[in-house]
């Protein structure tokens, strides 16, 4: 009896990753595992010795923070390296989610396409809110900032043709998908983080997005288990070797600056394939609008980071979407009107570079 | 072509849905649907008028907060009512999701069982952290203390058969399961949270844990969308009708006060099936440890409780897991070595009030 269950359950899962190619929203979704873990992080003990007659006193205790923490799924027949996705600033797992409008995020779509799927949230933001470091969280008002950074338009009008629905109630979910910081932002404890959840899965790709960029790059530095990055967007920290940073590119929001690194740690960066990924709406000259013209500041330092990974002998490629026809993209092009276009696009890159 | 597509996968999904009854962990799950939202909350917006030249002011700008965070999953052929899992103090959707040694959660147990799944974060915790209220967030050192509260053993000890993995990397993902409030815990506001949720999804089950039991009330009590509660060692915060609240229950750690709630809401209470359950090592006269005693005192007033509201029509069933020959459960009877047996147990209650 259990054998022929068995064989049966084989001959359904057989047919069913069969039909899993050609996938789409309304078919389900086969997991053949799921669940979630904090990875990295330390640890503290306070002096003194625990009374457990006097519990609230710290003395004795132990602290554990600083983790990075992933809930993650393996589809049934999955390809070989999983995807683990990182989030920016201000944000958490919810990027990689449903989108504003209630269609499906790439956690979903790369599920669809057989890739295990990791979402991260960073140490100090989210689930991963335990914190080694004291951090105030104020609710200050910023979402007029936030809409004109991400470039969806210019508060309160929308840019035209953008990729993004323009109803209340999306922008409702778009705004309270964002989480504070319970620490300070920390390169080194945010790649800390996630290097140890590639620790922990082994080989696979990171996609990053924004803020999660710069430490991104510090995370394939530290772990040869990081085998492509695909970055969204990513923001000011881009790494060079020591003695080749440019010179620092102002803006009218801010000044965009390289960091240096040793030579032989840049050099694990020409390693891997590299896409990074740029919307629309960002200016080619200086404008004095600091939303719009940071992201110019960006995209002129990716290029710079693009052209020095690859005289190093590195294989990056930077694609701004609107320069091969894509119009409209945000700064969150994985969750825009046309996610699914923007996925073609990075399946494409990672069939052409043998990652799936 | 596609007729023929869609029968075969209609024939599949039937034979499917008879072999997820005999679903075991290593089964695949099938998902139907998953994603995530937040719900509920509120806005302010600064006074003055948004420049989008000066970014970094608040002036005119807006900040959604107190919304709660949910990631749903529903299976193939699900069942009517949905489960919305509802986590403690210090914790988050985590509570439901792998256990602290690796094991399944009740997040797949319940989807194998062919529930839709609602893991939720409440307002200002995990995924849901931004507050309307500024909140500091310190890495003090309360370890041990927990280890104590939630009646793993007598730190460094653990209780003698205690239904909880000892060993090092255990306790790590233990610890690390937590994350801190980032605003003041607030009954009303997570309340509100919890209901909008339902308010969005419809009629469904609430499980509850530890500190949420006390909004889980409240929030029944408030949307009658709530259709029965199972509380896993609901802790202090019990309704009882003006005028019918208890005398205070002192312990070693505090005092357990009821609630007085208006009559016509408590009556909410008795109109749907409720399921309590508490763990072992609780003792049953007052002891001079903390940890211990203030378990005492919540089972104590839970079974005042649950007189109160059976005494005024409701149906309340309160289970002290060691008087019905089940040992060594922690405060987290969902993540502990037999939690299938506590799957089993509340199963047995949903089939029984006819929830399934």
């Amino acid at each position: 009896m259990k054998t022929g269950k068995n064989l049966l359950n084989i001959t359904l899962l057989s047919v069913l990753a069969a039909c899993a190619s050609h996938a789409n929203a309304a078919a389900p979704l086969m997991i053949q595992e799921q669940g979630s873990f904090a990875a990295g992080g330390t640890m503290i003990t306070a002096p003194g010795t625990f009374n457990p007659r006097k519990p609230m006193t710290p003395d004795g205790q132990t602290y554990h923070g600083d983790h990075a923490y992933t809930f993650y799924q393996i589809p049934v027949d999955a390809r070989k390296l999983p995807i683990v996705m990182w989030h920016g600033a201000g944000q958490f797992s919810k990027t990689w989610e449903t989108t504003a409008d209630g269609r499906e995020g790439f956690q979903n779509t790369f599920l669809r396409r057989q890739f295990g799927v990791y979402l991260i949230d960073q140490p100090r933001r989210g689930d991963a809110g335990r914190s080694m470091v004291e951090a105030t969280v104020k609710p200050v008002p910023d979402e007029q900032l936030w809409f004109n950074q991400f470039r969806i338009g210019l508060w309160p009008n929308y840019f035209e043709g953008v990729q993004v629905a323009r109803d209340a109630q999306t922008r409702d979910q778009f705004f309270r998908a964002m989480t504070p910081n319970t620490g300070p932002f920390d390169m080194a404890v945010v790649s800390d983080g996630v290097s140890a959840v590639f620790d922990k899965i082994g080989p696979g790709i990171l996609f990053t997005h924004s803020q999660g960029g710069g430490p991104g790059w510090l995370t394939a530095i530290k772990n040869n288990k990081v085998k492509a990055i695909v970055a969204f967007e990513p923001g000011s920290s881009f790494v060079f070797p020591l003695g080749e940073v440019p010179a620092p590119i102002p803006s009218a929001f801010d000044t965009v600056q390289g960091a240096a690194v040793p030579m032989d740690q840049f050099m694990a960066l020409t390693r891997i394939p590299i896409l990074i990924l740029y919307g629309d709406n960002i200016p080619e000259q200086a404008v004095d609008l600091p939303a719009q013209d940071s992201w110019r500041a960006r995209l002129t330092m990716a290029r710079l980071w693009r052209d020095a990974v690859n005289q190093h002998g590195g294989d990056v490629r930077l694609i701004h979407l609107p320069e091969i026809g894509i119009k409209g993209n945000t700064h969150f092009p994985m969750s825009d009107l046309n996610n699914v276009q923007i996925a073609d696009l990075v399946s494409g890159f990672l069939t052409e570079k043998h990652l799936d």
